[in-house]
């Protein structure tokens, strides 16, 4: 267990327990290459495929010639040190790049992509637990840095993520907030790390991420699956301060975390609605409990 | 001399002489750096200030706690490296990360950033050499993708360049092309690799880099200081296609292969003109023939 109590984190590259890549590497030249993370727990990752299909579509985008089946034997070895070392609720975050080689930013017509795995112990979410013992939630605090629009590469979860830095920069967070973060026309898009809901009647509605923003998998399976399944109808549509001000209920989520609901942004406060609640409790449902405790 | 010849280049991560940074850091993860590319004959960087300085004023925008002394020692050792492998016309790499830590994108409060080199050989560009016997040109070839606009981070030489790699493998390039790079609104901005320069009467005018683009080292010491020795007026501003069909002289320019003629695009010929020719004189007065054979 040295290399985990060291580190707090096990790392594999290109299939072997290894903490280093080459300076060479196009992920560090460039940002050349994407990420995911997922949660599993022993073997379970009920987005896995969700995952893997966002990481097939945004190598298409970058013309990265990524095989499924490689990423697939990466993960289940980071699934088996994970058991090793006792990692039972986990997080595991894979990066592709590019590999090595090219002139500059010209890339070689056949690169050779570099498999990254980290594994580390999951770490709840920080919440806000009011005194009605409700089950937790975030407040919202807006990032001041604002996202610039890119149709290419919006919605990918690539390696280009200085914008998100610079945003998380920006705002500062105290424990049980959430960095809510606009683009260039402030529009509000999505948090630092979590996609953004809100429920107008019974609407479900999320930003359209054609311009900016990670499209993330839970939000995804709520649009297509979750929201379908408790009789909420779904848009996607470019968001504006005043629809989250009149909001009904505000929730976040990603594939790490689940649902968590917003109760706070500026002066605007929300309760933990009893549509958000039911939204959870359909994925626990159909997910086997896997964001539950 | 092994790790010379087995790389083809040098490494030194830190200081130490080492081929490989942890999968950990920041620069990987987010492309949360910066980097400069600088040509050295012997011991010689004439733009050596020029770049310390962009790094700096990038250290600024990410909030990035870089040392200046401690770049300089590490330019020292790299440069002790390239003499003891006997590389007298070399091109060092200097990456700055925010190296490791933080919560996600949210960075470290105190985060120490790591110093990365690189070390390599010079290669020279490819040029087209036409039969009237002129030092040699290139030929500009438009990439299909397109620059976003993107004001915090436009100028600097970050990490995040994903969209120069899409603009790279948008273009077919063949040797003694390079290619042309166009902003969302359809304007030329550079090459991927160079800052480009129209000659109209006896203004020399470049693109403003407001909004996306890389400001070269050498294209700043062209505007301060080169022009006017030389009695041209220079201009930045947004430039149109009619500005390059209409410009009596281009050229491209970077801090490693100096001032190149530009003979051709699409339908466009030009002539290596003389006020580019007396350009590069003046460089090459004025910096002891650094760009010279």
């Amino acid at each position: 267990m040295t290399e985990l109590s060291a580190r707090r984190a096990l790392f594999i590259v290109d299939g072997r327990l290894q903490a280093s890549i080459p300076v060479s590497d196009r992920g560090l030249a460039y940002g050349d290459g994407l990420f995911e993370t997922a949660r599993f727990k022993k073997r379970y990752l009920p987005a896995w495929r969700l995952h893997l299909q966002r990481l097939m579509r945004g190598a298409e985008v970058l013309g990265l010639d990524i095989d499924a089946s490689l990423v697939e034997r990466n993960l289940d070895l980071a699934l088996d040190f994970a058991e090793e070392h006792q990692i039972r609720d986990g997080i595991v975050k894979l990066i592709v790049t590019r590999g090595d080689g090219g002139q500059g930013y010209i890339p070689l017509e056949k690169s050779v992509p570099r498999v990254v795995m980290t594994v580390r112990e999951y770490q709840p979410l920080q919440l806000v637990r009011p005194e009605s013992g409700d089950a937790g939630s975030v407040e919202l605090v807006s990032c001041r840095y604002k996202l610039s629009h890119n149709p290419a590469l919006a919605g990918l979860k690539h390696l280009n993520r200085l914008e998100h830095v610079l945003a998380a920069r920006s705002a500062s967070l105290n424990v049980g907030q959430q960095g809510l973060v606009f683009d260039k026309d402030d529009r509000p898009v999505e948090t630092l790390h979590h996609n953004l809901f809100l429920i107008e009647g019974s609407s479900l509605v999320t930003s359209d991420l054609s311009l900016c923003g990670v499209a993330g998998v839970l939000r995804r399976a709520i649009l297509e699956h979750f929201a379908p399944a408790i009789g909420l109808s779904v848009k996607v549509e470019h968001l504006s301060s005043d629809d989250l001000v009149a909001a009904n209920e505000v929730f976040i989520c990603n594939g790490v975390h689940g649902v968590t609901p917003v109760t706070r942004w500026q002066e605007c406060r929300w309760q933990e609605g009893h549509l958000t609640r039911k939204l959870m409790q359909c994925i626990s449902e159909r997910w086997n409990c896997f964001y539950d405790g």
